[in-house]
């Protein structure tokens, strides 16, 4: 995916004469108001330093990085036009549980490299909650800002020399998490965001310095972080929104995060409406507990034979499996569900599972992979605990957008498109997250797989000057929904505990709709 | 003089309610817009780290200290409402020979404390023309750079010290200097000054952080350095303007800047006219090589008796004498040639000075003020290359004011106000001036003394939210006389180097105006 340089641009200044002084600085700053068609550009005191001796020995003419800050825009990088340095951006999905990021050519929009990790916050606080918690104790949020930031510069480190660059290369940084993580990657602590009427340090920050928050990039590289809209409705949401383009179309759409959180959002270019799942405990950990990012080798599509049993597996880059990432984590579940393996609880079929079967400290395990075809060497299984957390997941997803359709009396049915989107970097299968009750049974052309849309909306930021515009824009328009947890809606999550739901009903297509015939899937250990 | 506090605001913010959820910042960010009428108001991370504790603990009411650039404003403080911390600004003269400086109370624009001292630089580099050539040097710039603001940081600190407060306490900064001056204490090579074009590396700079200067000041204080019109007119006239009001009246004045350079600018509301006599050698040094800044023991008047050639003396507070400022010099020259102990080249006449007369190293030097009356126990004197340079000085400023007359075709005599600053601290007696031929001979009551005008400029910006924007209309409005330093100018020139002038008809008064009579004025030695 090719895209014009946004952020780059070459601009020839007409060299000084004794009846034209402008001063240096002056100059490339008015050159670049010009072309820019901009009020105010701002050039940092170590480039400005350096400008006199670069535009003479360039004879005039250099390329510019650029970053912006709504009216204002910034000067992050000055080069020979001839042979400029390599300009790089960084995306940042900033999860609870999960960062992914991506490494962008700011000259053609190039992904570059990707890269994910498990967000170290989580030896210290497991969830969003813990974590606010831990940053009111001394020293407790430095703590956590420290491992966040020293985790963050690691993976952007060697993702940098995998695309054949350097950290000091990045010039334009886009930041997209949920307020909490937002806040701690900031420094700020986040107390008062649990504590009626929570209320968040801040909703829309300015566009930082790398330097200024202790990212490792160009010294004159800036960071947008996403706004939020509130405690629960965080800028990840709206990287999503800006990704699925719900703001820009006539027809409402829906836009389903299937994350950490149940994030729903609904809407057109009218109007947009949020709401979050931070309702319960039930929505904290969920499917990510055992869901792997995407990488060669991380299983992503399950089959299960109802007769034989036997698992076809597909692996990413068709390498040996060596975990199983989030949108495997669903099919798995719909297909252990349709052979009956396990059963409408969620619970382990003992008498189902043969050999497949075992006991860990007490706990009853599916395996799925078997060590001799692993590319770890283990039996790469699904325990109970993890099979419950996905039921409960997947049902305050449903009663999450059930509450929503409610509330504003729209049907679901007559939603024109669902965005599907997960942070697991693997593409939801709809069918599969309609066979759990996860989703609404509706036609399957209704639903879009997104992947990470909170990854790709950052992204958009580094090869688009209007994303940024964009995003105020929508943040300013979501009205966020506070959900009511009330005994209605806890009625509502209990009956969506099963699979796919207590009401059998509403999900007619349940059980006559096979798996999708897939040539790619090929049975456990075969090359 | 007190002035309304310009840049501080206390707020009272709405706590926040759960139908009202904005965040902190965006909170605080939203009542300064609204209270300024600013579209854009910028408030540092750190501020906004404590910003959430502070509001609770302080019910929602905090006093801001702000500073502006151009459009946009920046929060450099946030306090208690009820106990806000000092609120300090620091206005610099930066003087190529004399650095001067005055520590204001933001609350209400008194001056607390002023200071001054010997521009350091002058140890690599006794004027601005050997500096540039210092700073092309490997390390040279740094050097210089280094040497003036580790200067400047002792002597604010001394300075706050003696205002009650500490460095810490700054919140604005506002410097004037010449362009030079300027970039060097930005760090930035002024190579390009001095060649073909004459092109500064920064005409305009923006507001920056203190810290980014390595200035000792609040950690979010902001500093305002004067913009500069091109290489040979920089920002200490544009301060001079801005305090002298030239830009503001109907009638067209004159502003002379008596410094290092002779400095002179013309014109009204509608136009203004400068010219800087960085024209030759004869301009550096100056007077000022032997004058001191106002301080107590300092003389800055002088008559001579001519019948007993008795000095009379008066110093600042009265206090045995321990040097003598520019308008003391100026002074001590028109008695010495009023009274015939100099001729009319400046030189000294043994035969005339009596007792007075001392030669050091071959150099005849007369004695002000005698060893056992002087603070220091020993002579103070004024030597023959004093009074040379003296004389190159006003012959300087006296040929600049006649050339640049000639060029716009106005007649001096026409001009309404003669505005007179030096930067020595000590005001100019335009008698005195006239006396030596420096200054036309007008009628006394055109001539406004100003003191130093360029730190007068520079405070005026810490008491007023305007002045920051006169600047730039000011900086837009000056159109710059190249000074076309040709046969003619450099005739001009010798004719000036007599005291008062070749042309002994341009100067009626000469010999026909006696001294003022002055009561404060004391034999020397006399308590």
């Amino acid at each position: 995916m090719n895209a014009p340089a946004a952020w780059l641009r070459t601009v020839r200044l007409p060299p000084p004469t004794l009846s034209d002084n402008t001063a240096d600085v002056d100059r490339l700053a008015a050159a670049l108001r010009k072309e820019l068609r901009a009020e105010a550009v701002a050039i940092d005191l170590g480039l400005q330093r350096e400008l006199p001796e670069l535009l003479r020995r360039e004879g005039f003419r250099v390329r510019c990085s650029l970053f912006r800050d709504r009216g204002r825009w910034m000067v992050t990088g000055i080069d020979p036009a001839d042979r400029p340095a390599p300009a790089l951006g960084l995306a940042v999905d900033l999860g609870t549980t999960r960062v992914a990021l991506r490494i962008v050519d700011l000259a053609d929009g190039r992904s570059l490299a990707e890269s994910a990790f498990d967000n170290p916050q989580i030896a210290i606080g497991p969830d969003v909650l813990s974590r606010i918690h831990t940053a009111a104790e001394p020293e407790g949020l430095n703590q956590l800002t420290t491992l966040i930031r020293e985790a963050l510069n690691a993976a952007v480190a060697d993702a940098c020399r995998r695309a054949g660059g350097a950290a000091g290369d990045i010039r334009a940084v886009a930041v997209a998490g949920n307020t909490a993580m937002t806040h701690l990657l900031l420094g700020f602590n986040p107390r008062w965001m649990i504590r009626e009427p929570y209320i968040p340090a801040v909703n829309r920050p300015e566009v930082l310095r790398a330097a200024d928050l202790g990212l490792a990039a160009g010294p004159y590289a800036r960071v947008l972080l996403f706004p939020n809209i509130g405690s629960y409705f965080g800028g990840d949401l709206i990287a999503g929104i800006l990704f699925a383009g719900l703001h820009r179309r006539d027809e409402t759409a829906i836009l389903v995060d299937v994350g950490t959180n149940a994030e729903v959002v609904l809407g057109n270019r009218d109007w947009l409406i949020g709401c979050a799942g931070a309702a319960g405990p039930a929505l904290e950990g969920g499917v990510s507990r055992m869901g792997m990012m995407a990488a060669p080798g991380v299983v992503d599509r399950v089959r299960i034979d109802p007769d034989t049993l036997r698992f076809a597996l597909h692996t990413i880059q068709e390498k040996p499996a060596r975990g199983i990432c989030g949108s495997g984590v669903i099919d798995l579940a719909a297909e252990l569900f349709r052979v009956g393996m396990i059963d409408r609880r969620g619970k382990i079929v003992p008498d189902r599972c043969g050999d497949r079967l075992r006991l860990v400290e007490g706990i009853r395990h599916i395996v799925v992979v078997p060590a001799e075809h692993s590319a770890t060497g283990r039996e790469l299984t699904i325990g109970q605990p993890d099979l419950d957390s996905l039921v409960r997941s997947k049902a305050a997803m449903y009663t999450i957008l059930e509450t929503l359709a409610l509330t504003v009396g729209v049907e679901l049915k007559e939603v024109a498109t669902f965005y599907v989107a997960g942070t697991f970097g693997c593409f939801i299968d709809p069918r599969s997250a309609i066979a759990i009750g996860m989703l609404p049974d509706l036609p399957l052309a209704r639903f879009v797989p997104l992947g990470n849309s909170s990854l790709e909306g950052a992204a958009l930021v580094l090869t688009s000057a209007q994303a940024l515009e964009e995003i105020d824009r929508i943040r300013d328009r979501v009205t966020y929904l506070e959900l009511n947890v009330n005994q209605a809606f806890m009625n509502r999550f209990s009956a969506a505990k099963f699979i796919p739901h207590t009401d059998l009903a509403r999900f007619p297509s349940a059980g006559t709709v096979g798996p999708e015939k897939n040539d790619s899937l090929k049975e456990e250990g075969l090359p």
